[in-house]
């Protein structure tokens, strides 16, 4: 069927991609902040900022551009290609996600979000929850206010938890989570109590950063990243950024005394940035090519550090460029012995820190905090208490300090709620998808030790990046692997590598 | 007198403190793109900077200021204070010049700017004038209609003067350059039969990048530019930009094989940066606080680069840390022999390669052809010819191509006419600002030959870069140095050092 030309549509598109442009203008900006900037001009970037952002809410709420998506609702549904349809049914969640807040509230999130900011900041370097209660207090209630406007149906966390993960809530978490629990914790506990730990000393040593930073981007470069379109630079936090997929920005940082955390960081950054270069050709500055959500894009950063990088064949097929590249102790590591080195499990109280065997503990304690404080059957001051019987009971360990416990994060201070459960979303996704790659390319494995990973990118290019927003999540998980979410393959992935790694009886 | 609340004035204000806010992105982007940007952003980016433009544009050309306007027109103009007045000028001026232009011409000048800017890269690599010349053909018709739109009153080429060098006019301009003629064709005339060339084989050598860059980044720290709000990098071209005067960037390229031209390079756009940096404090978002026009920014950066830089005091205070920089040839040199050296004169063929004393020559050429195109006396085909044969009649060498020759500025192929002689008011400016800070500050030659520049810039920026817009140029050089431009103190400057330099009866 040949798309018919609608002037209703054509307007749309101009509009969206002239908040593209500006979006893509916000970005670049935002990665300067963080990677250029002089310091001396935070203060004038915040006023920037500010009316940089003013301008495209005018934009995106621009009464013109729901006048559109009203006339193009009432057309005929054959009227549009999937393609078509997919920018229309995304313009109009994004119309209503911006235009169905009172400007009161908008206003109070922003100031709130910055506020609370610095607040966090001081209350964690202090050590002084007390402090960032009240914050947490006005974000929870603003954002159950948030909620009914914009999803006055929904539960109010299962709201929040849709601006991250759409289509997805509490209903279908909460088991997934309890699966997790009941396989995970005693395998932790098995493996703490098993006393043996891999032999980790070889990664002690001096490494010096122009090495490490050569190193990364040659790997970067091998695994697809297209430095054509693309940088890598330093940043306080690793992220991954930049104004448009010709344009994709990762960051790590660097310590002398460890590679690995640096080169990790890399690896995962590559994942995301890749997902952004291989967006739909010809469709870029449209909703239909974006990422899908933070779990899917978590799942393409985690897919090349953890499934890949973190593989025996990666290693097998990096280990003698990273001995050549360091003097030292590696020396007398072998690549069997590195790859257990890289895949330790050591419950720690850092989120972020954590392998991948005690991390979706990490996130399933978030996850049952946010619902508790969204139902009502916990309350912010308790939190400290909370946090650390939780982590007792689901890791083992209890943080010394609140700055290692509840103040650790920084998403509750901008009022990021429902963000935390993606991210184990994300890795129950990697390990799916990786699964059905090793079933559809039986020689992935070897592709890998032999440093091919053309064929991987491919496949994650045409069944996941190229496929933008046309699917929901659920409807890609089983476009792509032929099934619906199943942590079944995450749990086995975890217990026969680690049972593997720790020698444990089967 | 108290100034009084005008909320007409206030609204003006926050209009104007928009604007500057988005320009400030606008200038990142712009920066971005020049040091940061993957080449294969481009398209992206040209489309990001045009969706900028348009928002600024409709805010800059946005009716509500035209009324803020108007109603402060009528107010009693005792009510505001002299910066206040200056905002209200300048604001007026801004908005008059972005509205006085029909929508139709300013689309035609924005899209032969961009097309013409190819169509000159093309004809410069290939020396085909003739492919460019239907360009420069369109853009003299376009900004003939210019200037009739916005300064009806004017002469077409002093209406285009008037937007680099606002007050003057060829009716300054021409009798200067005449003297400047006068007496600089036969002093580099005399040089050059004098056969005697100072010796410069000592800059020649290989200079590591590292080297260089620490050298320049020390002298430039020395001088004044403030590191925490500001930066310096890389880039094709060096050039001064950034968003805000907390956060100036400025750039330079380097070459393994000359290190001065890098250097100098530095001290010019740290000349432009200290400027910027200086800028009236609380009211750096204000066009009171604005840079006067492109003469006296070039002032400024020719101020360092030319009277300070390339003095003897300031080779006796750096000599042996540059000695001690870089090895080889320079161990041969001494302080006299180094600063004869870096202050040699060669006629050539390239106006930003060129010396001072034969500079100024390139830009009088420049100016002569404007003329000639907008009075019509001279025609846009014959221009090769007439450009070759003032340059023998000029500098004695007759360019080989006309890439070396008519094609070898951007400026035409942007459209800006009027641009080239602030380049050497700016010198002029320059050395007569000198002059009268030797006079109020007769230490200024010791101060350098110590390193102790601190002196020279609170003189700058008390007399200058603080005063931003507050007067006109004409008022500021009578304010600082207590007369007109005086062309003389320049041509005395240039007849004594080179008359020294060359070993000439004087």
């Amino acid at each position: 069927m040949e798309p018919v030309i609608n002037n209703d549509y054509l307007e749309l598109i101009e509009k969206l991609k002239e908040i593209s442009h500006l979006n893509g203008v916000m970005s670049t900006i935002g990665w300067d902040q963080e990677v250029m900037m002089p310091t001396g001009a935070a203060e004038a970037r915040a006023k920037q900022i500010s009316a940089l952002a003013g301008v495209i809410h005018e934009r995106t709420t621009d009464p013109r551009l729901g006048d559109c998506l009203a006339t193009l609702k009432e057309a005929d549904s054959d009227s549009f290609d999937l393609l078509q349809a997919c920018n229309i049914r995304e313009a109009q969640r994004n119309f209503d996600l911006d235009t169905k807040v009172p400007k009161r509230l908008v206003m109070e999130l922003a100031e709130l979000g910055s506020r609370g900011h610095l607040i966090w900041v001081t209350a964690r370097k202090e050590n002084k929850f007390a402090n960032f209660a009240p914050v947490l207090k006005q974000f929870l209630a603003l954002k159950k206010e948030w909620a009914q406007c914009v999803f006055p149906d929904k539960n109010p966390y299962d709201a929040n938890i849709d601006i991250f993960e759409r289509g997805t809530s509490m209903a279908e978490i909460t088991p997934i989570f309890e699966q997790l629990k009941a396989e995970l914790i005693p395998l932790i506990q098995t493996i703490q109590d098993r006393q043996y730990q891999p032999d980790t000393s070889f990664l002690q040593g001096t490494f010096p950063v122009e090495k490490q930073e050569a190193l990364a981007r040659q790997i970067s470069q091998d695994i697809g990243f297209n430095f054509d379109q693309g940088r890598m630079d330093v940043s306080v936090h690793p992220f991954c950024g930049g104004s448009h997929p010709t344009d994709v920005r990762i960051t790590t940082r660097y310590k002398e005394s460890d590679f690995i955390e640096s080169l990790y960081a890399v690896i995962h950054e590559t994942g995301h940035g890749l997902y952004e270069q291989g967006r739909m050709p010809g469709y870029q500055e449209l909703p239909v090519s974006e990422s899908l959500t933070m779990g899917i894009h978590e799942s393409q950063s985690l897919f090349w550090e953890r499934m890949i990088a973190q593989s025996k064949p990666f290693c097998v097929h990096y280990f003698e460029s990273i001995c050549a590249a360091f003097q030292g102790n590696l020396q007398r590591a072998t690549v069997d012995s590195f790859y257990q080195a890289i895949n330790t499990c050591k419950p720690d109280f850092i989120r972020v820190e954590a392998d991948e065997l005690t991390y979706p503990l990490h996130v399933i304690l978030r996850f049952e905090i946010e619902k508790g404080l969204f139902d009502g059957s916990m309350c912010v001051d308790d939190l400290p208490e909370i946090w650390n019987s939780m982590m007792m009971k689901y890791l083992g360990i209890k943080p010394p300090t609140d700055t290692l416990g509840v103040l650790q994060d920084s998403h509750w201070a901008s009022g990021a709620f429902g963000y935390f459960p993606s991210y184990t979303l994300g890795a129950i996704y990697a390990c799916q998808f990786h699964r059905t790659l090793l079933s559809e390319q039986p020689d992935t494995e070897k592709n890998i030790a032999k440093g091919h990973f053309t064929p991987i990118n491919h496949w994650l290019n045409e069944k996941i990046h190229s496929q933008g927003t046309l699917y929901t999540p659920q409807e890609l998980i089983q476009r792509v692997t032929g099934e619906p979410l199943n942590p079944d393959y995450f749990i086995d992935y975890l217990k026969t590598k680690y049972k593997s790694i720790y020698q444990l009886d089967s």
